[in-house]
């Protein structure tokens, strides 16, 4: 096992990293140090692994709350479906809410843990690539709302994350692909070493590899906990963590959530993205070739649906990065060397758009 | 115009206390530095108060959300709505949300500010006596659920409080009564003195002179600001500030939120505490016949609903002070030397509850 820490003072935690972890009883106990539980999960990953965790917790009063599997359920309804058996149970303050599954069961039971009784404990066990590289790190929990994803949320901690990376096999393909890209996605923000190491080793990872894996897990989380540890609120760096995500959400918002998983979506994102950089950041074309060969290569689609510019344009603008009316974007001078900035050409981003998405 | 800073690092903020502050354009201008306002505020408050504000801020963007006034629409439906508003009007991080009303208005703006997009800007107006003393200062946002009281919300700091005493006008002689009860706490809590001048000072603020007013919001806004600097998220000292509420919340929630103000309910709590103090706190049976007194002098009722000690029991049960299960109360030894306790025999709760809620 390989422990990392996050480091936020007095909201750091420990993201700990291995191979069966979730049968080794005494440290989900250590874990999960409440008399309270509410063990939050999805249809999908519940049959899978809460039997595991409840019987490590069996000393415990744990209460399920299984939730429909799917990105549309994560939502403001759900989540209070989740506060109503919060309350109906009477849990207090000291009590504890345990996050098992992907994304989804993340980043909404966080944010119940968050606003529950103005936040109680929670800690993350994601079961899915993209949670244990990206979602269960940092804090940023919130539920989607109809206008766009994550608009309803907070930032905060969980206590600790458990990542055991034996789950992974259970874990259909496309789940895996999608998680790759948010991997692939710190090689490209400030990392070119990390990325040149995956172009190697993508095969490794496909095969589900247990050393090639817990090495990129453990390299994404340390370069999003190196991030959020200077800029947890995303006043500034941290918001290059998004990378990709901009356009991601254009694609995603646009198809109703359901047609493209997350990281599907962030992975032609990224490709976007550097189209963009090479127009006004001077990436040089060759990475952007290197982006889409390794997308490729993860299994990754490579082309956004053709929406349209216009409409694409048109969720760009509710995204959270928008200042003073103008939509701030993720860009990188090459790889492994991104920036921020509002400052560029409206038509350089027309022409983008337009390339990726239709006229 | 007085001013005072509650002291919070980075989420430090000024109160701004004085007589027509609402009618100063550059004062509003300053306070709210954004083009992107959503202006929260209710039936009542509205037609009042909202055409100096938006008088005011005549070059900004103003969006409005008038909300029907009463305890029962602060729920996460009615925040919902809210949030169905500000992305309806595609406004992004740098909007604020300005509450402009009482404790509904502002706990219920506050949770949508410190949710939306994970956190933007929000200004407190505070429009009675008791949000002026009380809601608007400290960062306690919340609505309530079916179940309790607050039950949903998180602690986040407006970036400036305006509180313009002229507003106290228009008030209901009974939400005066009501936000005199809150001041009286800050006396019972800390600061018997304070409690003294009010034993002399009762009537001249019921008669909305001017100094007296200005006096007991401002050292009612020290007292909560010194505890909230201290103690931001309720770790310890803060929920010193809950004197009298867990009893009052029984209250509120056995009447459905709408037969007693919420003010009134502290009051009627604030004289169980003091019974409950004097038969396990040492405190002097003197202090509570003048708490009793001075509650009388201000106008509230000093008779509990009898709703039965097992019910009032209950929704005890269900308080955020509750820790590994047992109801943590505030206490006093004496007048102003309130504490928090879990340690106390349970005949003495149950004897102070029959005697106050009936058997």
């Amino acid at each position: 096992m390989q422990t990392l820490t996050v480091e936020l003072e007095d909201r750091s935690y420990p993201i700990n990293i291995g191979e069966g972890l979730l049968g080794q009883h005494s440290l989900l106990q250590a874990a999960v140090p409440a008399r309270d539980i509410l063990l939050v999960s999805n249809t999908t990953v519940a049959p899978l692994y809460a039997p595991a965790v409840k019987s490590a917790l069996a000393d415990r009063r744990v209460v399920e709350v299984i939730l429909p599997d799917g990105e549309q359920y994560k939502s403001l309804a759900t989540a209070a479906r989740v506060f109503d058996v919060l309350v109906a149970n009477r849990f207090g303050r000291d009590a504890l809410v345990l996050a098992l599954g992907g994304g989804v069961v993340g980043d909404l039971a966080g944010f119940v843990a968050a606003c529950y009784q103005r936040g109680i404990d929670y800690v993350q066990v994601p079961t899915t690539l993209l949670s244990q590289v990206d979602s269960s790190v940092g804090g940023k929990t919130a539920v989607n709302h109809p206008g766009g994803k994550n608009l309803i949320g907070a930032f905060y901690q969980p206590r600790e994350v458990l990542t055991d990376t034996d789950v992974l096999k259970s874990l259909p393909e496309r789940e895996l692909q999608a998680g790759l890209a948010e991997i692939i996605k710190y090689g490209m923000i400030c990392d070119s070493a990390f990325f040149i190491w995956l172009e190697h080793n993508m095969a490794a990872l496909r095969a589900l590899d247990a050393t090639a894996l817990a090495l990129a897990i453990h390299r994404s989380c340390q370069v999003k906990a190196q991030i959020v540890g200077r800029d947890e609120r995303e006043q500034g760096e941290r918001a290059l963590l998004n990378l990709g995500h901009t356009f991601g959400h254009a694609i995603e918002a646009a198809t109703g959530y359901v047609e493209w998983l997350h990281g599907e979506a962030v992975g032609v994102g990224l490709l976007i993205a550097a189209r963009m950089s090479e127009r006004v950041g001077g990436m040089p074309a060759d990475d952007v070739a290197r982006v889409e060969a390794l997308l490729k290569l993860a299994g990754l689609r490579t082309a956004a649906p053709k929406i349209g510019a216009a409409k694409a344009a048109g969720y760009l603008s509710i995204d959270k990065k928008v200042k003073s009316g103008r939509v701030r974007l993720v860009l990188m001078k090459g790889l492994g060397q991104a920036y921020l900035s509002g400052d560029y050409p409206d038509a350089a981003l027309q022409e983008t758009l337009r390339e990726s998405f239709g006229a």
